[in-house]
């Protein structure tokens, strides 16, 4: 594995003063990780703050001091010379509470009680984070931010960021977002939590104590996300009907769907098994990630940040009017959406540019023509990667890095 | 409820004659559950065949004798005066081997063993079917049938039979259907399968020796079909964002979703309460449905017919090339789609037509303005009703009945 910003080693940070959360309870003590690249200039004006998705982590870019084969998420975006570039930006990663990359979630132990959270672990929201985030940046002593950033999810976070505190953001990249999920989103995450819930090794959320972990519940759920992160034209792309054949079985699953030309490099057809084995590609393709996941993600977090996604809807409290809601803000927004993303479409992030359009706010739209859906915030697409890099440009002659 | 076609009973036909399957195997003898509608007229020339998708089964109209609240799955397509007339025509409907609706299936003794037959039911296709529906059209002495007709893995039959007994089909009407599944289609099959296999109670498919059924695999299996069977804009319409209250909880979940009215109707919003039970309208409409879809279906089933939606591809052994594979059919068609329907979407229907032009055959297509998905092809609308009466209208005079 190879990264133009190196080997990079995360921080545990402290926090002791408690937090309030959303639904009324407050977290006593948590940590945080933290990774962060560049250098923080001395007027403290060049930090981004990149914010996460659901399976990600303060682990933006750069090879883990621990793990050589450990990629950061978003090593094709941030960098030397990458879009968002190290050599001019303070770049700030932070692993969300209730997440299981080291931050406090529910594998964490309750000093309270000596044991995991598990189950008691809050059901913590986009807000939050948000606010545990900008505890971060005080601890940096960054009071603006030149940038907040985000894709999914982490869009979410950008433009919570952007309302909970307008005069701490210069600029909001929401990337392949959306104000609020729809039902059919919300359908897609229940399904997913329903699969952890009745797992029978789920135990309530408190599988830690019986040594187990809700494994065919995880990689239900993460196949059914899969899905929805492909579009349906990247899946007939990739794999069509192609059989999945006994050689490939044996030495291709890994590859499966990465270089996009599984289905061409197919063994000869010859024909169907009739079995409910793996019988083809997108089959091997879906149970790979599943397995995968299950073995290094966490079945509460999981929940949790689902939920998270349900819950965001920051025109909520104020009647559904999202222009109502980002009436106070007072950055400059770049909004991203991929033609092919139906999680969150086009559509969805026009909803956005609309509220802002109406409340007149400096707002730039780009609508990237990718194959992708919504995978595609994470690849590499150089219409993409110049928008991007062209607007952290702007930013630099503004902000004189 | 009401019917006017009034009570119906159905009748189990033994066929003793083994048949041959596609998977290589042979199926010594076997029952098929079979209903009829209307009378079979002097010179056998009114019979339509009326093929089930996934879930449903022979009872296509009435009420079911031992079951007054027992409607049948086309009730408001079949029947006097209805589109399809039964004054006019004699309808039958089978259920399909492997079905759990008193046909031969996996819940069914194996005469060789004394246990039913579990995971050793073969794996059928809709060819199998189709073969098994020809004896049924034999027992009735029907030689040609008026039209065979069927919506989704019904219509695939219908496109099925067309070739397989080209000079047996007078009209060919092929709903909400495509000639093969997609790679997203299979992809969401999967992920419902592997909700199943994955259950610690389907013991690799012999449960019933276990005295449990996997009915969490089951339930999510329902629950990630549904979202699939219901479009984006429809589940926005019935559930949007709005939340589930007590009140409703206590007296309503039966009705989520029917009347379309329930985000309307929805108490009061009293906020979150950040938890991972119900919080959503559209998780009590998927939870109810998963529920109630694993009291009475069969896990084994549903692994068989999903398979047999993933392998059907009439064009597969011809190169690939469907108009060759439609190149022997004599049918007439009538090829119907649905605009909201993004599991089988129009496009996939205007697949079948062009390769019908292509290879000169008679077709009419028609796409309707839907706004139900692909459940559009079960509902009541008058627009998709007058089409298909008026079609039958002109098959009534071709065969002057």
């Amino acid at each position: 594995m190879e990264s133009s910003i190196g080997i990079v080693t995360p921080q545990r940070m402290h926090f002791a003063e408690p937090l309030a959360l959303q639904n009324g309870s407050t977290l006593a003590g948590y940590d945080l990780m933290v990774e962060t690249y560049g250098e923080l200039n001395a007027d403290r004006s060049n930090a981004v703050l990149v914010c996460h998705a659901l399976n990600a982590s303060h682990h933006v870019a750069g090879i883990a001091a621990d793990n050589p084969k450990d990629v950061g998420w978003w090593d094709n975006m941030v960098g030397p010379g990458k879009p968002l570039d190290t050599d001019r930006f303070f770049v700030i990663g932070v692993n969300n509470l209730g997440s299981c990359f080291g931050s406090t979630g529910p594998m964490s132990l309750d000093e309270a009680t000596g044991t995991p959270y598990g189950a008691r672990f809050p059901v913590v929201t986009v807000e939050d984070w948000v606010n545990a985030q900008a505890r971060v940046a005080d601890v940096f002593g960054i009071h603006k931010f030149a940038a907040v950033m985000g894709g999914s999810l982490g869009g979410m976070q950008a433009l919570a960021w952007s309302i909970m505190y307008p005069e701490r953001v210069g600029h909001c990249l929401v990337i392949a977002s959306t104000p609020k999920l729809s039902a059919q989103n919300i359908a897609f995450n229940e399904v997913a939590r329903s699969a952890i819930l009745s797992d029978p090794d789920f135990h309530g959320g408190d599988y830690y104590a019986h040594g187990v972990v809700p494994r065919r519940g995880l990689r239900v759920a993460r196949m059914i996300g899969h899905i929805t992160y492909l579009s349906d034209e990247d899946m007939a792309t990739k794999f069509g009907r192609a059989l999945r054949r006994a050689e490939a079985l044996v030495d291709g699953v890994k590859d499966a769907g990465k270089g996009g030309g599984s289905a061409g490099a197919s063994p000869q057809d010859d024909g169907y098994r009739f079995s409910f084995d793996v019988e083809f590609e997108v089959e091997s393709y879906l149970r790979y990630q599943g397995d995968k996941f299950a073995e290094y993600f966490d079945a509460n977090t999981y929940l949790l940040i689902t939920r998270a996604l349900d819950y965001f809807d920051p025109a909520r409290t104020v009647g559904g009017d999202l222009a109502r809601a980002l009436a106070h803000t007072t950055a400059k927004y770049l909004i991203v959406s991929f033609t092919t993303d139906w999680r969150f479409a086009p559509a969805r992030s026009r909803e956005i540019v609309k509220a802002l359009l109406d409340t007149r706010r400096t707002v730039s739209y780009a609508e990237i023509d990718a194959p992708h859906g919504h995978d595609a915030f994470l690849l590499t697409d150089s219409r993409y990667h110049n928008l991007v890099r062209a607007y952290y440009e702007r930013i630099a002659r503004e902000i004189g890095v």
